[in-house]
């Protein structure tokens, strides 16, 4: 054992200042992949798409009823019914073999194809048959109750954008074309590696001063979540050797996450390894919990170096990772839900950091939650968090606070 | 042809009501089943998760520094510093192998176990170190920096309760246990069953009189985002017999969603189908669009009939299918995002039924985006949709309207 190898935090960032150097570090991609239409939910879409024909491609009924000449109907009334002569029917799926003349009519149900010489639909509740005689009780206009050709989405029109994303309307819009098809953007290759001699996997047995890995778990659903594909590397042992050969192997990712590691301890080896193999953007934040994050470049990709606390490791995935792989991936920011209520007592943040503390909400009052940046329980069993600026150094009970939902 | 086949409309029924009868109808989902942890993202559990052991299994270093009796620092300050012998380094992972008396320390990593001895840690930066003598520049309590055994979860602890629905940090709460696997909610099975002759797969070339199946893509696409798993049929004619032959083979799902037919044209059979099959709990619903809605129940399972025109389908199935599916599906309400703002253009709605009007935003401004119930892109080129209650006749220009967002 040799002189002081824990190395002591230097300047921590503020949050602001944080945001804006990942922004500028992290590029949407550009990579592409062809899906089919029918798993194309939330994807990104990434080029245009064109109408190749008109939607719908022929006039048809816009109601159940009787196509006619709208001159025919001039003056109907309930009281003096116009009767026309019904010479047929059209189902959907017919194609429109017949004509009509004036003084005729055709039975039509709704999206079935409009007769030539028929430009008006009489809807079935303002009519009444006997036999081929149709009764008109109201008069309708050219065009009325008929859905025209290309009415919806003309020939040659663009319907969706590149960077569209895919709803159910736009696949639906998609399927309007006949698109089985789309080429999106490649959902992101995040690569979680874990680090850490005392963490173990669920569901094996655990040996003394051993613990479960957390953050891979917790950091693939938020990855997952966020339009990411999250890729699991396991690290055997934190030996320089180890850890440069995982971070070789997922430099060809587009984002990588790792825990633990990224505090002053003298087996932090993988800050070492990645300021060799790469360029540290910052190392520290004055934010709470969270404080020993790093943020950098390896190669073509980029790193966040995440606290090994579960609490701090998932709270800073939530403020800086979640945002910065959805630039990437091109997803809108998240819909935040919050509410606003009042503290249900005093909390202190004289810490010089920006705070996130987790709240349960009870009886309509955001009660405290945080008990410790290793306590998963921190964050599973509250309800959301509310943050205190650096600046502020209490919060009084009482005071309405907005908290931002987990669920 | 004889007589009159097509079936006007009876009486329609107002949202509220149509509401509270689907509510009725709709029973959550008791099914369960097994899937790994890393799986398990938005599933709903469907039995408690109980602590088996302590979280930490040991007590441990809260950061980095020097593991010490508390009692060694008392009066400890920069200018008055307190040395210590240190006798050895404790790695995370590390089995803890042994003690400290008076005047000793151990140097150690945040997360490794604590020595026997030991009460307290100083941190790394309020220590300096030459050989092993440390001096300690401030004073610690006990328990100070220490995370002790059971601190986030005591075993026995009901950590996470049946109905909890997995976010990424009760993933995490449940790795920390050890938990690989666990017991969830079936996701319900929907039925999409496209009727209709007209209507022909995408990727195919379009005949005379037909049209591309919009519905079941974005039916599909509504599903998977609320929970459901989108089973999809198709009839091969809208034959009776084809109609139950297919009705049959859904009853074992969920839930069966079917477009088209549900409207009065004489091949609407899929109504009849269903009402000889089953019961039909309403037909109508003064909404707009989508008046021609049905609901009932077949069997064990709930039907929707939803209208065929692609705006009125899936305004419908936003409605009344998502909430119905969550709550099948035992999801919370989803989540809406609203913004209020100036309505572009006068609106007028003397329709005598509750209006959904899709608009696009614009300049700050809520543009009305609807063309008609039969074009798609009245929803895929909207951003989203403003409510007009049954009886309110107009809405003027400039009046803030509160504007749920699609995407």
């Amino acid at each position: 054992m040799t002189g002081t190898r824990m190395r002591p935090f230097g300047r921590t960032i503020p949050l602001e200042d944080a945001r804006v150097i990942i922004d500028a570090a992290i590029q949407p991609i550009t990579r592409t992949v062809r899906v089919p239409l029918d798993s194309a939910l939330g994807r990104v879409l990434a080029s245009p798409i064109i109408a190749q024909a008109d939607v719908p491609p022929f006039s048809r009924a816009g109601m159940d009823g009787y196509a006619v000449q709208a001159g025919d109907t001039v003056g109907a009334t309930r009281a003096s019914a116009r009767t026309l002569d019904c010479i047929g029917q059209i189902f959907t799926g017919d194609a429109p073999a017949f004509a009509i003349g004036p003084g005729q009519c055709v039975e039509i149900a709704t999206g079935a194809p409009m007769p030539v010489g028929a430009d008006a639909v009489v809807m079935v509740e303002e009519t009444f048959r006997a036999g081929q005689a149709v009764q008109i009780f109201s008069a309708v206009t050219a065009s009325q109750n008929v859905g025209r050709q290309g009415a919806d989405i003309r020939s040659g029109q663009t319907v969706l954008l590149d960077g569209d994303l895919l709803n159910p309307s736009r696949i639906g819009a998609a399927a309007a074309l006949g698109v089985a098809e789309v080429t999106v953007y490649d959902a992101p290759r995040v690569t979680i590696l874990s680090t850490g001699n005392e963490i173990i996997e669920p569901g094996q047995p655990l040996g003394p001063g051993q613990i479960y890995d957390i953050n891979r778990f917790s950091l693939s659903a938020l990855v997952t979540d966020n339009g990411g594909v999250p890729i699991a590397r396991r690290t055997a042992r934190d030996t320089i050797e180890d850890l440069e050969r995982a971070v070789d192997e997922c430099q060809a990712d587009d984002l990588i996450l790792f825990s633990g590691g990224s505090s002053v301890g003298e087996r932090d080896l993988i800050l070492d390894v990645l300021q060799k193999r790469g360029t540290m953007l910052f190392h520290g934040l004055a934010v709470k919990p969270g404080k020993p994050t790093a943020f950098g470049r390896l190669g073509t990709t980029t790193f966040f170096g995440l606290p090994g606390y579960p609490t701090s490791c998932l709270s800073n995935a939530y403020i800086f990772v979640a945002p910065a792989l959805r630039k990437l991936a091109r997803l809108p920011p998240r819909r935040e839900r919050t509410v606003t209520l009042p503290l249900a007592s005093r909390v202190v943040s004289a810490t010089g950091r920006h705070q996130f503390l987790t709240v349960r909400i009870v009886d309509g009052l955001a009660v405290p939650a945080f008990k410790g940046s290793g306590d998963i329980t921190s964050m599973s069993q509250a309800d959301g968090y509310i943050e205190i600026p650096l600046d502020v150094e209490s919060v009084d009970a009482g005071t309405r606070v907005e908290v931002t939902l987990f669920v």
